[in-house]
């Protein structure tokens, strides 16, 4: 098996992109004062508030699941809820870390076409349950783009800003591909999170093109009081953060954020097409990001695997996902679809 | 400011040394399965496995912080408590990490001569509660080398380990500088670890010349049972694991953790003898590994502030801490050591 | 508004019975050891023993929150998960307390009909995901009666142990109604627990007459250890324990556990079938313990409401529930069947 | 052995006092409704209101371990710290629950003669950390009276206070024995608690006279914020909770809490007076509320606990402790004192 071939079972099977390689280089020069005090992060945390047009608080830690869970936990007590997709990562693919970051609160559940939330879903949890004896919602999480690889409007996102502020919630965003959703949008990075009303964003550097790192952004910089205590108390605090930094700095000051988002985007559009083309080939929703669902036949699938294809058959929808990423090429993509329609051949 | 050049703040202001930066590119070759199934983290661990001499279970998490308190929460529960010295890492440097981690195990904190718990204060502690309103003692914490620059020879690890045999107590080792200590005692990792009792090692790569990256090694793999579990509800699991990997792989199959290790050991050697010459310069404990901690005038210390000279004052004990590390070299030793010189003059 | 008469929405809106009421008097002579050292928590447990006729170990805590809570943090790690039916008192009612008490352990839901679990639907959830990304399932928690008033026959009991053995699963049994559920399956207490597998009971006195108190009993031993220490530091070790233990021992000596049991059980009996007799009355779930469940037309229940008839509307089911108590008394069963009957009438 | 005479070990040895089991069984009488929303928990929030001459918040534990550890998880973050004595309880005898409730949240340990907290001690720890890497202090923690039997006058409270002011912290008062401490210093609830700078008092009914049953009370409102929720998740919300509110009630109403206290304080009065004139007794600090700590030589201890007096020694200090009760009679303190008497004279 050669697994160094591109795959598409995830974008965090991809390597570290060139530019974010780059500064990770130009940042090991001689000594640097460690927990952040580095000329580095100044630096990448400036970029960020460039890039968001505010004066945000930007924190980093080492991977998502802490992102998500550290920066929930800071907008609600032990005994309190957060409101989330049915299919949301912090459910289904973080065990139980949001639980354990808080001490304890729960993940209420929605369900919701594509994988959105609704207002009304997210009104009918609030609603469902005002008693003491059940957690009391204080958090929206949403992701963008989602688990099923779709997107929220600026409109839908506002429409869930309106309910938050009515029942005085919080919004969390979970962007694991948030660049992969400013591109595909074209908005802005500010229109897309605080203009449309998101506490906090988990901004993810890994799947973007980074060896790790991830870039949790505090709009409202009341919320982000001690934050720092949080982070190294949970052993989130790197020593050499500059190696975090430096790399985010790459993606940013060189572009190759959206670059990379851009490419991955666009491979997944390719691919759909493609797909699209085969008989019997179905999508299982609206492709928007970098992530292509299709339902296959049984045989087709098993087919796949004996040839060494990497994806995820996707937990409780059925089908299969194929994650295009930074590092993904036309070349593999035509394999993959020749092997798909082999495989739908022989039946 | 340049504090591009080397400095004595800590090792963790070192940047990444050559060894550990060429693996982590040539792991950097097209995809990778994600979290630890690759090749890399494959050879490390079992890189491991070849240097300790023994069939053990090792994980991969991102920083000391973590290392410590996820392995200490894995040997007890929250109602029992970890004995350590009064001047451990875990307890004067982790911001509540291993209570966190744990929710709620106590630190019991012993003195001891030069940064060491002995067996006496171990078992003063253990039998000074036994009642139910008192955390229940279950584990030892060491850190090899200590604090305090200091090491444990194997006999005091073997006396202690009667200690923890008799009181069913695990013991814990804090290897935030392992290498150094194996290099200064010149023992085998096996008989300063498993062999003289220790239950699991946190084995630290980012002051050895990392970027960022600890092992937590469990001899006993009992001990270790759902432990990869932990780490990924604790935010720990590397997505893109061979990027820790990798370099670990090249620190070990290079030999550098040993050499960067013997040259910051070296460093702090030079540095000692050097002080010793100045009048009026004390050892505060003895220099076994890679720090030195002299007693400096006030008036000198400020000097040497004044000069931006980067160095910790050691709380509670007062005095100063050069600490040496890969990357150290000697002509700035020799301007160091020029300027205490100069400082301690000009009374 | 006369609440002080009998009521319908809990058991735990009746007194104290008189036979705890009576031991409670009798344990208030002069001054007794604290924390559980005093004759009447020796009686007690003893009587516990006997009654399940096995040496088991016996926790008294305040309520049943804390009891299910700490009971179930005792069979699994925070990174483990306990599987429960969506119906379950510990996931509708218990305001995230296990996921508090265990720092993080996931509920997983299952659905089965009249509020049971079965074994497939226990297999199917432990089956669903085995990777590190999801809580390893650890726990089954059975209520015993269920919430919606249903029982698990020694059958039932039995099968759901045989999956718990294949995968290595503990059985925690949430025994709010456990008198109620003994009385009517007409089985042992043994039968009905550590004979069909039960590891853990939390054995409720607080629904069966008591003022408050639960009794916490590990038929399997090796479970309990330590457990005196959680319960200290959960808040949970009562000063005067004599005050729980002495009103559980005037249950068992006397009878009272069952008697007032079985009144509960007679009355809803009796409710049942009186509700049977009017037309357009339909039973939701078998009536089985001591609650009954029936679907009434929205006029009526606004109808009882407006005279202050105190009941549940269950969530998430609809319709209404009727839980008898030991103080229930037919007159006010007659009243409210009365009033109910009217109700419906005047459409 | 005959412990149902009157003891000396602890006030929680002694039972319920003749106002408390008045009211338990005035409360018991037919249906109230649970979790407090019934009429003698209404009485009994309002009494303590009219007591404390303030709007404040109340809410109904079980017991102290849970009062002060609920209390203060709702002060402060896990990455934040308490300061308290080193002899206070929560630090010596709650086996970790203030860490477990807060989920880590460190005791910071200051010395001070006679059990007390100085403002500079407080200061002193204030200062002495406050990097990222050390847990913020948020809170302090004063016991009135204190675990060594003394009392902060209203002036020492207030110099406290302005520590607190000045630096952002907020106060808990252990209030284990504040009756003790009312009838003592014979100023006013108000002026003892919020007048005097106390942000959250737990007043403790148990030690006063009840089964079980602490108060806790938020002066600062804001600060009691879903406290209800909290309460509820940590297994503390009693479900039938007349049985705590109404002793409480009798308690306020009858005046026996300062009954009660006043008889216990005079009785370690008398007691200290009859030891002062035996030769060769010392008192260790000045007897200012319900028990009395004096030197006795060793073979006089061993003495009378051959006679199965019961009593502590004071750990870490040395010299017995003997507590006074509200069932404390003249007749045992006098059998004591002729046994101590006795014993002295047989060296």
């Amino acid at each position: 098996m050669d697994f160094n071939l591109e795959q598409f079972a995830s974008d965090n099977s991809s390597g570290i992109c060139p530019e974010a390689l780059e500064y990770t280089i130009k940042a090991n020069q001689g000594s640097a004062p460690a927990y952040g005090n580095d000329i580095w992060t100044q630096k990448a945390t400036d970029g960020f508030r460039e890039l968001f047009e505010i004066d945000c608080e930007i924190f980093f830690v080492f991977n998502g699941t802490a992102a998500n869970s550290l920066s929930l936990a800071s907008l609600c007590q032990s005994y309190h809820s957060v409101i989330c997709h049915e299919t949301a990562h912090i459910e289904t693919d973080e065990c139980g870390a949001p639980e354990f970051a808080s001490n304890g609160s729960k993940l209420l559940l929605a369900k919701g076409p594509n994988g959105k939330l609704t207002p009304d879903a997210i009104e009918a949890i609030i609603k469902k349950r005002t008693d003491i004896h059940y957690p009391k919602p204080k958090v929206i999480s949403l992701t963008q783009a989602t688990e099923l690889g779709t997107l929220y409007s600026t409109n839908e996102l506002l429409a869930i800003k309106s309910i938050a502020k009515q029942y005085n919630l919080k919004i969390h965003m979970d962007g694991a591909r948030f660049a992969n959703a400013v591109v595909s949008i074209n908005k802005s990075p500010a229109e897309l999170t605080w203009k449309s009303g998101v506490d906090v964003l988990c901004f993810c550097g890994t799947k973007n093109g980074m060896a790790m790192g991830e870039a949790i952004i505090f709009f409202n910089k009341t919320l982000a009081e001690d934050f720092a205590y949080r982070c190294k108390q949970a052993g989130q605090l790197a020593s050499k953060m500059r190696f975090i930094a430096a790399p985010w700095l790459g993606l940013l000051e060189t572009g190759a954020w959206l670059k990379n988002a851009r490419h991955a985007n666009q491979c997944a559009e390719y691919l759909e097409n493609k797909l699209l083309q085969i008989e019997g080939v179905e999508m299982m929703f609206p492709r928007e990001a970098n992530s292509v669902f299709v339902k296959l036949p049984e045989h087709a699938i098993a087919q796949l695997r004996a040839k060494n294809w990497q994806f995820y058959t996707f937990i409780g929808v059925g089908g299969v996902r194929f994650m295009c990423s930074w590092n993904t090429t036309q070349a593999r993509m035509d394999e993959l679809i020749g092997d798909i329609q082999e495989a739908i051949g022989r039946i």
